[in-house]
């Protein structure tokens, strides 16, 4: 039971599906007051467990913390971060009282969540211009559920997205990329895609190629032979550069977004100076979403969007503000606040609140600041992206995934978890958001395995190759002046092929189970409460996750540990994919255990009475071999298999699925 | 056995206390190369474990990363970050070959343990003057206990110093401090000592009180009355101010660091501009020293040393360069690499290299430049104060800590863990640190409970305090700007309350320990491993660690968590000190366990055939009243009791322990 409540003018989203007509009154669940913005707050009991707000900080369950949606490009994850690249505003209570609430608001809002008071939920917003949705339900699992229908059918990427693929910031010149393809074929470690980060333009130019790479739609092709994608990033700032068409036709047509003046709003990204197309203006979006084109009629099958928070390094009104406060800087005799402020100052030119507020979006003829509907433009640069791409291409899926977003934009595109670090605590991080993600309608995600910003280690990479094996989106990504992450460049190689031939053996089923979740929505990964729901235990059980209905998997997320204790709440088939390339099976009685994992296997544990297909290894998803398909788990189980051409976007979920018997 | 071997001429740090003559030719174990400045070498095979490096971030077992020692004021401690306010150049190698490594060098020198080669040891350092010590032994705990008696015997502090202190950055008034100990005292939870940090002075000027305080040694007598001790900070920087006596003896009497010049070396730290105490000039560190009298005079019994790696906020020549590079900006149309590099230019200025290698101390006679002695600064410092107290005091023994320090330190005083963050993960940081620190001699230890930077959470707090319930410093410290963080500050007081009186309870135990460790050169806190050498699970924990002979901790560090998994080496008794007060006790068997801990619980284990003195709760330390102590444990078991009366210098091991029968 969905029950919408609306307060004051909400901006139309459009992230929900449905037309839900508005009640009148105050929700069931909880106080709202509207004497300064707007304030939700409900009372906690000890044992209430919050889940919910998709990719954000800590844990399956927020209690505790505070969390504020504000899409920011902020690459230190740290603990106390507060706001992510995203915000997915839907949270559910779970307790003596259960039920989800969506607050579909596109400015900054905050979770209090049992941080300020240990025993209420408080969630507050400046401006009292909102729709709330109040879903009720059997479970968290069953409000989920309701919520997935209500804001739509997730997006859906092509097989090969399924493979694994490569990535850095730093690949540029045409050998870098040819390099990397022939490093993993020659090693044999399996991979469909090589990534290109921005280094792969003119200039950090959208939509071009630099010179080196003369015919890039033969460049594109050869590899593609050898069954190998590039991946290129689209970035949000559009470079100011007289001749450049897609500046000149923005400028021309009123596309970018504007200044309280009416002037192009100007902003520095990679690029130096740029304008930001108005994606949330539908005619710019069409017109910047055509480009796309460009790249398309190369032959590039897939994209990831960046920078679209949209990150502002400085704008040169801030500048401009800092060289007059270096001025008077320069002039007195220094003391420690003077630098400090200095310091501070010049730090804060990027990303800053003032700039966010004086841009300006054009909605039917109407200037919308910026920071009203800051949490859109990610969204609406991908949904630009996803729309054009259904046009160019009706009858094939493309690749497409996002860093920032919001609710909605799970209908365009993925979204990769944003620029992490090689941090071990990263690698829980990545696990407790996959649920989170999924509860909001994103099924397409992964972080960047290894880590991007800080050097990796081996041992690191491994591990969490060994989670990135389960994940939808599947890359290995790192930053430009960090240690080289591929995973060639470590030594025992043949323990990277076997993770990664893991990802291949398993994509049968974790395509199926992709494909099952996005065309029911469902989610893929569930916290183990949503499952078990009376086993105590498991409800509190935060680095173990439920994929699809068959398995759980509890990666290892520790340096230099032999092993992890594992939570099964029902007697499960640990199954364990060795160095040597067999598989080994032992049954296990419900319980707490200790299991050993070396750095080289990948371990997974099959529910009582189920199985799941497992397949030779594969180099790349085209050669995966389906004659070779065995069903590992229980006798006389058996297996719903879906299965498609992966490019089709015409679904038949009963025609393309099959029942697979276990004797 | 332990081998001395010299390259070099190394400077004297008098970190080690017994005269061992040099060998010829090269250490048994790994391979020293001097072709360009020095390295040492060592295949690790797969199993070996790495201990050691004291205050160090990650693991007890110190593999798969790269540790530099070079005492940075660095808060962020994040997973990535290689240097802490401490080098403690003390390594051990378990394995296939068991050794330890003792390398004597006062500067930079870099700790590769197995991170760039998976199976290297590289340990390195720019100029090769320096002694490295090889020690061999039965095992790892062998060899540390050679270690600490060629170290020398740890610090020892008075007994008020293992009861709970208050502190936080902020506190300036002397309504400010009264508050803290009324709210403590009127809420019955515990408390000996509330810390002065650097406002409790005039204009951030050692030694000073600022005028609020009136009569100040009637101030800290009245706080004393009510059995609460006031420990104020010291700081490396001597304010610049003409009139104030401490900056003008020491420019008199050239105590201060240098230029090249010869003139006295300018740096900014929260004063303002300051000259640096040459604490490595004999004469200038027993001046320095001396002036602790001024505060003990007062009634002042304990101290905290802080800012002296030494951090330096910045100098006139760092600005000046700043200014001549921020007068460019303003003049040129900016570019985002001119923004970023202008503004990590003004980041930069604080504790920059260049800074460290353009002052010099005066070692007898001859300049010596600071970045060749860097670490050794924290060190002196300390000693300074340290060798003054027990010439101030003979009779009666002194609180001290640092933040920064160098082996050798530990005699003069104990350190705080610096800097850290609210973090669950810090938590965890704080266990591992626990024997690392032992092993280089450094006893009296504690984090900043709850978190210095960041704001905390009450549930934080309460496991954070679980944890300090066992570490000789017991202190919640916070920074200015955060969220406070006294226990009074948080719901259900009452919850914090009992789990600081199991600190009183536990108290006699705790002291035991500590003396015992101190007076024999042992360990308080251990790794497992130490204690059950041939268990493979056990040298492996990372989250669990023994504490004295008797009992084994395994704090809770998750949020949300209901509990978390133990594994006991041998069969243990389970012990929990509930929230009514009494005290649970259950066998469990050797093996895996997963045990709830409720937030307002203390649990602990104690070993087969072991008992421990527990006490009723008092809330100060005078107040403990041995007369209602028991022992908790196995039956026929016998504990060792250390006492005294917790001020004397002379330490009689046999006269002061008793031997107490549980039947």
């Amino acid at each position: 039971m969905i029950k919408k409540y609306t307060y004051g003018k909400p901006f139309q989203t459009e992230s929900v599906v449905v037309d839900i007509a508005a009640e009148k009154g105050q929700p069931d669940h909880g106080n709202i007051d509207l004497t300064a913005g707007f304030s939700y707050t409900f009372g906690l009991e000890d044992s209430d467990i919050v889940y919910g707000l998709g990719e954000a900080n800590r844990g399956i369950n927020k209690r505790g913390y505070k969390y504020i949606s504000n899409n920011a490009d902020n690459p230190h994850h740290h603990e106390d971060v507060y706001s992510l690249y995203a915000s997915h505003n839907f949270i559910i209570v779970s307790g003596a009282q259960t039920f989800g609430l969506y607050f579909d608001y596109p400015s900054t809002i905050t979770f209090d969540v049992g941080y300020t008071k240990c025993d209420e939920l408080h969630i507050f917003c400046d401006s009292a211009d909102l729709d709330i949705y109040v879903i009720t339900g059997d479970s968290p699992y069953d409000i989920t559920k309701q919520f997935r229908k209500m804001i739509g059918r997730s997006y859906i990427p092509p097989k090969f997205a399924f493979g694994f693929g490569q990535s850095r910031w730093g690949y540029k010149t045409p050998e870098d990329f040819e390099t990397v393809a022939r490093k993993y074929r020659e090693n044999h470690i399996p991979i469909d895609m090589v990534y290109m980060d921005i280094d792969y333009m003119d200039s950090y130019k959208d939509f071009t190629i630099n010179d080196d790479f003369g015919d890039f739609s033969e460049y594109v092709e050869n590899l593609k032979k050898d069954n190998i994608r590039l991946i290129p990033i689209i970035d949000a700032g559009v470079k100011i550069e007289e001749g450049y068409d897609v500046y000149e036709e923005g400028v021309a047509n009123n596309y970018f977004c504007k200044r309280a003046d009416g002037s192009d709003f100007v902003a520095a990204v990679w690029p130096g100076y740029t304008h930001f197309p108005d994606v949330l203006n539908p005619e710019a979006r069409r017109w910047f979403g055509a480009k796309y084109k460009i790249l398309t009629d190369a032959g590039i099958e897939g994209f990831w969007n960046d920078m679209n928070e949209p990150a502002i390094f400085f704008t040169p009104e801030g500048v401009s503000e800092l060289k007059k406060a270096m001025k008077k800087f320069i002039e007195k005799d220094e003391t420690v606040d003077d630098v400090w402020g200095i310091s501070g100052m010049a730090a804060g030119v990027a990303n800053n609140p003032k700039d966010y507020a004086s841009m300006y979006h054009n909605v039917d003829g109407e200037m919308v600041r910026h920071d009203k509907v800051h949490n859109l433009f990610g969204y609406n640069m991908t949904r630009a992206a996803g729309e054009a791409l259904r046009e160019i291409s009706p009858d094939e899926r493309r690749l497409l995934f996002s860093r920032s977003s919001y609710i909605g934009m799970h209908r365009y595109g993925g979204v990769w978890m944003g620029d992490n670090k090689s941090w071990w605590s990263h690698i829980l991080l990545n696990i407790k958001m996959l649920p989170s993600m999924n509860m909001c309608g994103f099924l397409y995600t992964g972080a960047d395995l290894g880590g991007f910003g800080c050097d990796t280690s081996r041992d690191l990479l491994l591990r969490w190759l060994a989670l990135g094996v389960f994940t939808p989106l599947m890359r290995d990504h790192s930053c430009e002046g960090t240690r080289n992450q591929e995973c060639y460049q470590f030594e025992h190689i043949e323990d990277f092929r076997n993770v990664i031939g893991v990802r291949y053996r398993l994509l049968p089923y974790i395509y199926s189970e992709y494909m099952k979740a996005a065309l029911t929505d469902d989610m893929m990964f569930k916290p183990l409460a949503f499952e078990y729901p009376d086993d105590r235990i498991a409800a509190h059980v935060e680095d173990q996750l439920m994929l699809g209905n068959e398995i759980m998997i509890a990666p290892v997320y520790t340096q230099n540990a032999i092993g992890r204790y594992v939570y099964l709440p029902e007697d499960m088939l640990l199954v364990r994919f060795t160095a040597d390339g067999s598989v080994e099976q032992t049954e296990m009685p419900a319980g707490h255990h200790f299991v050993e994992v070396p750095e080289n296997e990948v371990i997974l544990f099959v529910r009582s009475g189920k199985c799941i297909p497992v397949v030779d290894v594969a180099e790349c998803v085209a050669d995966i071999d389906k004659t070779t398909m065995q069903l590992i788990g229980y006798k006389n189980s058996s297996y719903m298999l879906y299965d498609d051409d992966g490019y089709t976007r015409e679904y038949d979920l009963e025609k393309n699925c099959v029942t697979l018997n276990k004797k």
